[in-house]
């Protein structure tokens, strides 16, 4: 489904009466980020002349300025364009506030009080599945013991994996030389495209399973192309190479779906999705069907920080690890700040997480992600990490950047 | 929730070589028109120089060309502003089609053969609902008796209830009035507003019961206000006054918590959506889930003529009756003609069917609905009644038409 991605953004600057800029920004494909950065144009007068202070100390109220536009809801609610350049403007506040205060954004975020993490978050249409008061005994019970996390993820960094092989339309030889290459680098879990041809994915998961061994961890992702009963039966044929889980089998949307491919193959592989999620509403219902094992919030589908605080306590609820989605420009840089969130204040276990780490892109970004042994080191610079270089936003801003100059 | 609609529309025109135009319109509330324009000229390269045979002949392939594009589903999929702009560009392209064969849009696919059908929609992703072959039979089954009801149409129209009466905000006086002026147009059913003050929605309940009678219809809408255990709670002390249904109780995306809030009332009332549900893939979930007694498709949140048959056909085998939602402008225009579809074509009934009707802005259509003693005529004219006046295009453009500029 993703055959031609031509990885973009759109991008947002806070500008401050101060040096301090809040920037953030949405991942796109190409084609198409011309809309998002149309709702952001509709979202940035409601922002001009705030006080910083005014939008921080009350962080639900700020998403609801985006979320609660009685006009823009109706090209949304809280999905498609409008939700994915809601998700831009929120991360360019908690940049600009993280710079403020001189922290990084996961640093800024482990240092609030569990009231104050609550109070940023918007319950609106999850009371059902998490209350206030349980998102507030869950950051509670957790406060004891955070100071020994936080110090273990500046020692050790966040556990990785990477998504840099067995892409659909490689040979098998480079298949088996990429293996190789991430094995030296300290990766032992990979990931496989399938969907395309029945007897290829079979011949594919056969020869990485032979690759990797009985230690390696072997991950398949359809990327939506399959019908329910068609994901079912072209998953069965996949079993005895023991993928851990088969990720976005079908549509997004589809939590019933889910839920029904994850009876018909349960415990004998599991059912990841998360990247095309639209918002906390779809992913309260997948985790109240029992639809999913492993939720991969995406850091700007849903509405930036606040909103992923939101999945992030439910998935605990609902015991279900985060493995966040990274692959696409500045979603690695995004998302170790989320994971490391998650396993200081909320999950407080490494069991069954890895963040996905894609070796893209990483030179467009001033304080790009720094890896060392298959692991994500913790971030130390203020902000949240996603500000790109100077040099990259002018060359590759479209359409009259350098780079889309033609000779 | 919509507190303050400046009812709008992004508007598409097809031009061809001969004099014909293909007009379509996605409908907005004001904000946000200028993103679902910017979706709108994302798809439009993909038809500059098609030959109408070339589009008309596949209409399913026509609905991938916009739902397709691996870009650009990165922005939805199937959601959101670029769905709202695919709804104008398909619809537009069924608009042309009809112009071209000399027929109001209804009696173009009435006179299509089941096949033809069945070829124009998408089903990826329900056919865990419905398959092609089940669609099939469906029409199969009406197409001996479609002339009869084809012809009762003509005669008698399709039934219609208003939506006048009963706001928030108009005093007690005011919504007497109107429902006595509504009564002696032919209407007998009303509905009422709901979700904002308690007590005072018991009141309105209680004055509107006592003026339409035992006889009248009373429909209550939330407008999405309510979490799912508020809208049980808020519902039941409505139920002595007998609504029909509550529409909108709760967030559009959440198949499960209308589940529940239907199970918690039915009997006692019934639970209708749709306005704001975005695909065939939500309308499926609702139809598994039992969680609607009344699909209330919107003609252009919906992919166009094509998705739209797509979920009257999943109604039909779910026993769910079809009542469109059109409240906005062009909507009472457009959805006369799936509902007359539908009946002729799918449901081959009318029980517990009506239709929508607002009384506002049908001046500014070239073939505006007719009503006459609470029915809506069928439309004779060509297309897909949706052509706006020139001039009234002209006036109201945005930024430059005269209606904007101050004087």
């Amino acid at each position: 489904m993703n055959k031609d991605p031509d990885y973009s953004a759109a991008y947002v600057i806070f500008y401050s009466d101060s040096d301090l800029e809040g920037h953030g920004m949405t991942f796109t494909c190409g084609r198409g980020t011309e809309v998002c950065c149309s709702a952001i144009e509709a979202l940035a007068s409601k922002f001009v002349g705030k006080t910083l202070q005014s939008l921080t100390s009350d962080m639900r109220a700020t998403h609801r300025i985006c979320t609660g536009d009685s006009q823009l809801r109706w090209i949304g609610p809280e999905k498609g364009a409008i939700h994915l350049a809601t998700a831009a403007v929120i991360n360019a506040i908690w940049d600009l506030w993280a710079k403020y205060e001189q922290k990084p954004l996961w640093k800024l975020i482990v240092d609030l009080t569990p009231e104050q993490i609550v109070q940023a978050i918007d319950f609106r249409y999850i009371t059902d599945a998490l209350t206030p008061e349980e998102a507030l005994e869950i950051l509670q019970t957790n406060q004891d013991t955070k100071a020994q996390r936080e110090k273990w993820i500046r020692e050790q960094g966040y556990p990785a994996y990477t998504t840099s092989a067995g892409w659909l339309g490689y040979s098998d030889d480079k298949v088996r030389r990429l293996i190789k290459e991430a094995k030296d680098q300290g990766f032992n879990v990979f990931k496989q495209k399938v969907g395309s041809d029945h007897q290829q994915d079979i011949r594919r998961a056969k020869l990485i399973r032979e690759e990797i061994g009985d230690q390696g961890v072997l991950m398949v992702d359809a990327n939506q192309v399959w019908d329910v009963q068609e994901a079912i039966d072209w998953m069965t044929d996949l079993l005895p190479y023991k993928p851990l889980f088969i990720e976005e089998p079908t549509s997004p949307d589809d939590v019933l779906g889910h839920a029904t491919i994850r009876k018909a193959l349960y415990p004998h592989t599991k059912v990841a999705t998360g990247e095309h999620i639209q918002n906390r509403i779809i992913f309260k219902q997948l985790f109240q069907a029992k639809a999913i094992d492993f939720c991969q919030i995406d850091a700007c589908r849903v509405a930036g920080v606040n909103e992923v605080l939101s999945i992030i306590l439910m998935a605990k609820k609902f015991n279900v690890p985060v493995v966040p989605h990274a692959g696409g420009v500045g979603l690695c840089e995004y998302v170790q700040h989320l994971s490391i969130i998650d396993y200081i204040l909320v999950s407080a276990t490494l069991e069954d997480r890895m963040l996905e780490y894609v070796d893209h892109l990483h030179e467009h970004f001033i304080d790009p992600v720094v890896m060392s042994n298959g692991h994500y080191t913790a971030p130390l610079a203020p902000g949240y990490s996603i500000q790109m270089k100077r040099d990259s936003l002018e060359a590759y801003s479209f359409p009259h950047g350098s780079q889309h100059q033609t000779s």
